[in-house]
């Protein structure tokens, strides 16, 4: 049995799982900034390939598929650090396809994890506070992974589409079930049919499964007053009933903000509503979205929320 | 927690502690060879360093150092391999000094620990059924470590004295205080002011700590009879009780033979002694030590014997 940690408290454990280029790192970034890296450790962990590129060649399978990672390591690793344990974690480096010289991963309060199969067993969901399934629209997730692979990684076009079809089976088959698994379902998504200005932001939707305690929303969300954003109950492709909160891009800042209070007010904290929520892009470019904010709050509201469960 | 699984017992878990050329890899190989591969799983614990070759440079100590090395996730790896559970160790590369890929390593039925500083911190010897500290005449093990360092390694006689320089105050402060805490500290060495015929194997004294059962030789030992080997009540550099086995270099093999029934039969196996026992060399070299058995077949004896009880 692994030491009790004198004093350290055990971390708050955030899972954001989702296909490839479904939005993750933008997603995990926000939530980093938001909180600060002195409080947060994000760990992505796709790094647990069994074998590298080259040794994939042979293999009938893609990195996607269970068999092709140390499973039983990763759900190790989130043990650990769910028990506030630091782990050696292996390393993958995209740009050469090799695996490489582990590095050392040590939680601070809140953990967040994010990459293909975090809730793939049931010994690693287990080790979640909050659960996260990120589901875009898959031509939208297509259109993602071709601008990212083939600026940062070196593809072309066809090859990222080939790469897509050639992992559909198993995104099927390993990635997709994840999604009821879910304590949120987050789906940014054009609306259709709208004629929204160039650069409206997505609209999110958020399917709020009753596994975990959302904040109130439904008394300022109700009235008819709001157009922009509702909530409502409605039933999964599953027949499970969930509510369903629609942010349109198109939303104002002003009905927005009457949610966002609405989230961070239950919380009780003395800080005030992050500054950093939806920012789209890295670095110098200043979009925002408010539908991106929203959600991003409504996971720091849930993380600050365990935290200050687990305090009391 | 970490699971417990449902069928697989706890390895047995034998820890060889010793400085730089101290005779652990030989040691290990001919307890593997023993038992076999399927039976045990060997693992050196050097590679847990901190930093690579050449950012050691800039560092004030050597790879000796704990700080010089991951000695909390060491700690946690002998945990879990003692718990029964798999780890993706790293893996440092000695031709090149760096660190690379990690490896896959799932416990058998018996795990040997050999390195540096397996018995350094009191959680990592909290690990171990049975351990050994390997002590060999500071003379001999430097011209063990020339002979390997320059033929395996690349080096010159003169950088390796040069290192030896360089890690002298580390190893007295880190490694050498190791032998305090082992079951059974291993000396071979010449015996002074004998003259026996070259390639006569070197002797062996262990120390046999109270800390463990070994079997019991003072019956077969105690009478006059033998001259080659000796059991003797000794106090230790701190004035502690032990047992002291002396096995002479030039023994003949019908008066090892008898230590050897001795040990055996205690364990009550159906199997005979093992016939790998003694070798010193790997591969083609048949060179034998009878020292070299009877320390073997001590270890092998503890190992079994901790399974036996185990499995009772």
């Amino acid at each position: 049995m692994l030491r009790a940690r004198g004093t350290s408290r055990r971390p708050v454990m955030l899972a954001i799982a989702g296909d490839s280029a479904a939005g993750k790192t933008t997603l995990t970034r926000g939530l980093v900034q938001c909180l600060g890296e002195d409080r947060m450790t994000a760990v992505c962990v796709d790094d647990y390939h069994r074998y590298d590129r080259t040794e994939r060649k042979d293999k009938p399978f893609t990195a996607l598929h269970p068999d092709c990672n140390y499973v039983e390591i990763m759900e190790q690793h989130l043990q650990l650090l769910a028990m506030g344990e630091p782990i050696l974690k292996p390393v993958y480096d995209h740009s050469t396809g090799e695996l490489v010289r582990p590095e050392l991963v040590e939680p601070r309060d809140f953990v967040i994890i994010e990459g293909l199969l975090p809730l793939h067993t049931r010994m690693a969901r287990a080790c979640f506070d909050i659960t996260v399934y990120l589901d875009p629209p898959e031509p939208l997730r297509h259109q993602w992974k071709i601008q990212r692979d083939c600026a940062k990684r070196g593809y072309t076009p066809d090859q990222v589409r080939a790469e897509l079809d050639r992992r559909e089976p198993e995104s099927a088959a390993f990635i997709r079930p994840q999604r009821r698994w879910a304590d949120v379902v987050v789906k940014f998504a054009e609306v259709i049919g709208r004629d929204d200005p160039p650069n409206t932001p997505l609209s999110a939707e958020l399917l709020l499964r009753p596994t975990i305690d959302h904040p109130e929303l439904s008394g300022v969300l109700d009235d008819a007053e709001h157009r922009a954003m509702h909530l409502k109950l409605h039933r999964d492709t599953d027949g499970r009933p969930v509510d369903a909160l629609h942010v349109h891009g198109y939303v104002s800042p002003e009905e927005s903000e009457i949610v966002k209070k609405a989230i961070w007010e239950r919380l009780d904290v003395a800080s005030g509503i992050p500054r950093s929520l939806g920012r789209i892009a890295d670095g110098a470019d200043d979009t925002v979205s408010d539908p991106l904010a929203i959600t991003q709050l409504l996971l720091l509201y849930h993380m600050l929320d365990a935290d200050r469960r687990r305090a009391a």
